[in-house]
């Protein structure tokens, strides 16, 4: 007997006989005497219409066609009340169809568990899930249908967590609760070395270690959200990514470091296609040109990803390339036009075919040469390099985007991890 | 300057055009220099919808064929936590449009404001609406967008007030904010004295009294819901009718009988076909027979109507009528049946082609032969009456279905209601 929290996503809720299937996979896990939360996500699609609603309603009443360009929303807590509805559709639905097969369960909304998460409305962060009178009731043997993806802000707003917001809502709520695991169902069976889109010998992996699942994610791997990960591993919370539609096969866990046998150098590589190069030449290579460049990127809200300054050629002026999000490349060019004068840059150039390549594994901390391995398959293929990154666990490469199925297919196969 | 509500139905916030409509019409108010409380149903249909998912969502598993059989929600407070979902959504995107438009505008849910009910849910009953907050921030200018339908129950969990709740919403936070009026935007222009689609020549009221108005609501007019009308009465709240589409033109105003200059016999007509009457024959005449027969009915959660009890042939034995709503016609017939023995009856007949028309004003208490001309009227156009039932501001008889629009015309013209 365990206490779970068990995740359904938008695909595997979309719509009423899958919400009941979803319904028969936790009475199942009710029946084995297990406690169980259940978080889910919008039914697919919905989230998406309600968001466009939004956009729709923001815009000018004035006609002039540019119905291409997106509305701003002028206040970021009202896009979170409309679009937390969806969410709290598909747990009122779930918690209705489980107790119709006769388990006793009830429906809890951000603001009622209540999950208590930061003012940044969009894309708020949670700060705490103060869940007593909910893990009392789990523990006493009703099933929690909690709604994904939201909560409550200061001043008793509701607040949405971002896209991918509804597995950290799973992984803080087992943290909430002291589950012994968190189940994330999805409409994979696991985490693979590669996307298996692209590599069709890409594996299942049985485990992966928290950091390395926090990389993956954060270097583009979709199959879950960054922030899930890190509270999954700052709480250490066992995580299983496993397939609503074939729960009893496959699955992957993931844990700590240690209950990992065999390290290989690579365990997977991730890709990123949402990426875009920034180059500004000539710029006066002196102490404070970097804050000059990077503070009004940072006001404008853009992420600043990989950096590579050259060597300057006569002491006095070097090139600085960097990659921001694709979506934020105009808003980043806008940004440096502004303070053009006070950076002193030449030109600016800038590249959008680009795409980020990145081998994982805690396994390059005792294995020599794994950085040397990715350059010269890449040389190999043909394919330039045209910014590198590294930490302890991981190498990115930058590489012109055409290339990206041909290079992650040549790394997978390098590193060993082609299915057999 | 002025402090006033306002409420728009689902056909006035059908689509985003609309919405963003609703909020030029509310911009106009608070251009005016009034401040605004602005109470929204869910887009036409979207309600609809979701009551269809609950129904869908509780049905068992096990496919019968038999998905006419509206399935039984098990806990009615999901079912609150689904169709609250369409409220949620107007009333957020409403708040977009508006700070779109450069008015200062918040969403406010049920259990934010707090709109307070009891605890049945499907059909909860404000109790009160403590909006202190609310209030302060209208008074600051602040336009409060509210959500209607809904509430807060004990226990914070989510109540809606069932069909047509918006209006008691709308009403209720007039007066919670102590407005000056409230203004009920809908897709007609006011009240008629008959419904316009059986009579051409139904007139636009242009004041009736609450009491005049609680009748015709209560007995089928279907332009305000019944609990708005005793709220606003309560509270002595001015409420007016009008319409989206055509907001400068007409318009009824609901207000104290003084304030209602020339009151004639009759003010208005109302008719609805929702009515079944079931007769008992031979029942025993003896006290204690009626608790026996409406005690069960009672607690079946059946409201008996219209009652008449025949003379006793030998004063032993007698045949009671009375009507029910007809969706409760299967369910007092079990009631009836499971008590037969109590009662004491030799059999019952139940008839559901019936129908109820009313005459309804204020003027009847100072008018002599109203009900004569109502019965000679009827009777000069070969109508049977079934059942006569009357109070101090109206008659309502029971006929034949199929004369309802013949009857309601005839009235129309008897009491020189017709327009010119």
């Amino acid at each position: 007997m365990a206490t779970i929290a068990m995740k359904f996503g938008g695909t595997s809720v979309a719509d009423l006989e899958r919400i009941r299937h979803v319904a028969s996979l936790v009475k199942r896990e009710v029946e084995r005497g297990n406690k169980v939360a259940v978080v889910v996500s919008a039914m697919a699609g919905e989230t998406n219409k309600l968001v466009a609603w939004t956009n729709e309603a923001a815009r000018p009443l004035v006609q002039d066609g540019s119905n291409r360009i997106p509305a701003a929303i002028p206040d970021q807590r009202e896009y979170d009340v409309v679009v937390a509805a969806g969410e709290q559709v598909t747990c009122g639905l779930l918690a209705i169809a489980l107790n119709a097969m006769g388990v006793k369960a009830r429906s809890w909304l951000g603001w009622q568990v209540p999950i208590e998460t930061s003012a940044m409305h969009g894309s708020a962060r949670i700060e705490a899930v103060p869940a007593a009178d909910m893990k009392a009731r789990v523990a006493a043997g009703e099933v929690a249908v909690v709604a994904g993806f939201q909560g409550v802000a200061p001043g008793s707003r509701i607040s949405t967590l971002g896209r991918g917001g509804s597995d950290t809502s799973a992984v803080a709520v087992a943290a909430g609760i002291g589950a012994d695991r968190c189940d994330i169902y999805t409409d994979v069976d696991g985490v693979y070395t590669t996307d298996p889109r692209i590599v069709s010998k890409a594996r299942r992996l049985e485990k992966i270690s928290f950091e390395e699942m926090l990389e993956m994610a954060s270097l583009g791997a979709k199959v879950l959200q960054t922030r899930s990960v890190e509270i999954a591993m700052l709480h250490r919370v066992p995580t299983r990514v496993l397939s609503t539609f074939t729960p009893d096969v496959g699955g992957t866990l993931l844990c700590d470091e240690e209950d990992i046998v065999e390290k290989k150098p690579v365990t997977g590589i991730a890709y990123s296609r949402d990426e875009a190069k920034i180059t500004l030449h000539k710029i006066p290579d002196r102490p404070g040109v970097a804050a000059a460049i990077f503070g009004p990127l940072a006001d404008s809200g853009v992420n600043v990803d990989m950096i590579v300054q050259n060597v300057s050629e006569d002491n006095k002026k070097t090139d600085l390339t960097f990659t921001v999000p694709r979506g934020d490349l105009a808003k980043a060019l806008a940004a440096l036009e502004k303070h053009a004068s006070e950076i002193g840059y030449r030109d600016i150039t800038h590249d959008s075919n680009v795409a980020k390549v990145s081998i994982i594994g805690i396994g390059m901390r005792t294995h020599a040469g794994v950085a040397q391995t990715m350059f010269s398959t890449l040389h190999d293929k043909g394919i330039n390099i045209q910014v590198i990154s590294t930490s302890e666990i991981k190498v990115s490469v930058l590489i012109a985007e055409e290339y990206v199925e041909l290079a992650v297919r040549a790394l997978h196969s390098a590193y060993e991890l082609d299915a057999a």
